[in-house]
């Protein structure tokens, strides 16, 4: 399986916007090789790899699948969940990572409260080490886009004919950020941005998107929708009337999916608030690829970290 | 040991009420293969199978005995510790339990404040996934009473003849009514209820016990108590006056203790409140099996482990 | 490497003054073995060795230095964050160890609020068994003193000869007192230390180390410089005047390191309050090993738990 000439390897996952296709590609057919009939293939090539779990902001998810794709290589793994009321009265984050450095950790996942941590750690790494962003700020959180793209290759795979509406709170979403930059590298041309004034960036469509603040219009013709998850503290701030007003409007719903092409794919990067973005029937219903985007994000994930460190195990 | 003829197997362990009596025989006896002079015993039965430890409600000897047992069979063990808090704002049980499921979870351990939540996971398992309740609100604790019983077996033997005390707050105990049934299932005639009138339900001898408001009357005979944990949060809500009160009626002390048999057992859930159920020369004297409780509790936890994923780990 | 003529075993770490010169130089060597060419070596000693983290402070350093020793000598680790106010509702520090103990846990690495603590619990453990203390109160923290000397010795060796200054909140400090226990040991004659009155103890002359208020005139001559960590939350309590005061007077700066040797090597426990107790440029200078003393802490925890055990893996 891991011939070098088969990929492009990288030492650090930051940002899909620093990766070009060929990298993505080299990802997703890795990523196949260890999800293989329904299932996730255990390969031991990260044996006695330390693997740090750096959560600044809780998650269960996202920590657990890493977790599961570590162990899943033999990597050994380590738990470190922060609070930030604690790294106050503590170290920074450089005297952190120098010391889990020296404890002998190679991969460090991180999660973190503000846009560019996860580059600002992978400045002052060692050689040989890496740091995969687990998501940081309202920046980029590149491994849900990549196994979102995953899905989307394996369900659809004509990312260049691909019609796809991104619908929700965009401003507040590296999950949004992330997806758009994994959709222009792979070539789609028809990338649609759904949400209330109040939830997009201003300069939204220098990014190469089409917005909408009508979901019937946005949808027309879609043939991919990806839901984003409504940060409900959002809420507190005015932002959105009401989440019944919200689902009302923007819900992908039995009334609104058909807007969309009638065989088009619904994803939601979990967890899902049902009846809030997305109408539980569509959750469970025959369009929704949503529970088969978390073992792909393990698949995903564990390609990302055998890369990562591909010049370490792998002879050139 | 694991020829298939030797044991009836079950899917999930939900409620002692659900089993028969056979099932509780090979339990025990697989139990007892894995506890042998006086140690545990590791078989890699479960080798790349994963668990999770999901509790709703915060543990630390069950989740503890739990992940010991589930290690000692080779299985991969992820804990999940999930606040009701944060599952307010998060997703639905079932959606919880779908993701796992995605993530090649074949095992959840599950604690929760609910009654019946172990119930309403087990109904959305996939296949050949398996759910073991640690603990539904006052409904049942299965793997408690199992090895209360198995610890009897070994130490007593003659369930027919058995005569045991329940000593406590029978009202809020989950362990209370598992014990109550399993006895009844391995044909313990004799079961007797100690309690004040506020910590009993009101329909106890429907269950087949006797009730006793004195202790020296209910103690009269008995050759086992079954001591419970008080839950010392319910002393706000004014059923028990003041634990000095309640050790002085209901404690097991040097001066309680000769009411029964003099070689009566004396047993714990633990964690102990010393001087409170029980005094504390009784918690380390001659009678108690307090201990032996808890190495019983992870024999008995591997046996159902196994047992619950019979099916896919022994050939038929 | 693990021939039994070549170290005194002992069976608990407590407090290093119960070890004598010789204990201290096995400690040494076999640390030695475990950390070679600039890497952490594993080695499968404690092999299905149960080892408990009991952390009833937070710690993230030490508890994980602890868990990534313990796992390169591939024991099982069970880490248990118990905080205070949950042990005040629940069962007494015996039960807890008596408890473990029936779980099959041989190793018990304590770090906890009192004074005495870990020696409470050796007091109660198997036969067999061992108490490793990870910091009890303002008592001792025998790993971390024995980390430092371990660095002390690469990087200088000749301890009789070395000057020695231990600087900042001694009063508080268990890292200082087992640091002083330590250099007499192994035979420092001059050992000072250098503190506001306020941060030390009033016998601090009767343990045979010289006293200083002034930096200047203690850091003259000396060629190591022990830092230690300043708890700021002394500062709420008036024994510090401000942080700002504080490092004018006794933060190891560029201004101040002048003062002692200009070789002096500069260490301190870590986590670093950078600024307050020692300068940003003094952390990342030609002087510091402030990181080497990270790696080596777990190389010495490594042989600490090897050397526990020892009268069980060892063949006398």
């Amino acid at each position: 399986m891991l011939q070098s000439s088969q990929y492009s390897p990288f030492r650090h996952l930051l940002a899909i916007k620093d990766l070009n296709k060929n990298q993505l590609e080299t990802i997703f057919s890795m990523a196949d090789e260890y999800f293989k009939g329904g299932e996730i293939i255990n390969r031991p090539v990260l044996k006695s790899i330390k693997v740090a779990n750096l959560f600044f902001e809780p998650s269960t998810r996202t920590r657990v699948t890493f977790e599961i794709a570590a162990k899943s290589l033999s990597a050994d793994v380590i738990n470190l969940n922060i609070d930030s009321s604690s790294t106050k009265k503590g170290e920074g984050l450089i005297d952190t990572l120098q010391n889990l450095e020296m404890m002998g950790i190679k991969i460090f996942v991180i999660r973190h409260s503000n846009n560019g941590a996860a580059h600002f750690f992978a400045r002052y790494t060692k050689e040989g080490n890496s740091v995969i962003n687990a998501g940081d700020g309202s920046h980029e959180h590149p491994t849900q886009a990549l196994l979102d793209m995953a899905v989307l290759r394996k369900y659809r795979g004509d990312f260049e004919n691909m019609k796809v509406a991104i619908v929700g709170d965009v401003l507040h979403s590296r999950v949004a950020r992330s997806q758009i930059h994994a959709l222009k590298i792979l070539g789609t041309k028809d990338i649609r941005v759904i949400a209330p004034n109040t939830l997009v960036p201003n300069d939204i469509e220098s990014m190469g998107v089409q917005f909408f603040q009508s979901l019937e219009e946005g949808l027309n013709g879609v043939n991919v929708i990806l839901c984003l998850r409504l940060q409900r503290e959002r809420m507190a701030t005015g932002l959105i009337p009401s989440e019944k007003e919200f689902f009302k409007l923007y819900g992908i719903s039995s009334k609104s999916l058909p807007y969309a092409d009638k065989d088009a794919l619904v994803l939601h990067p979990g967890p899902v608030n049902r009846g809030i973005e997305i109408a539980s029937d569509v959750v469970d219903g025959r369009q929704s690829v949503i529970l088969n985007q978390v073992t792909q994000g393990i698949a995903v994930r564990m390609a990302v970290m055998t890369l990562c460190q591909s010049q370490s195990i792998i002879p050139s």
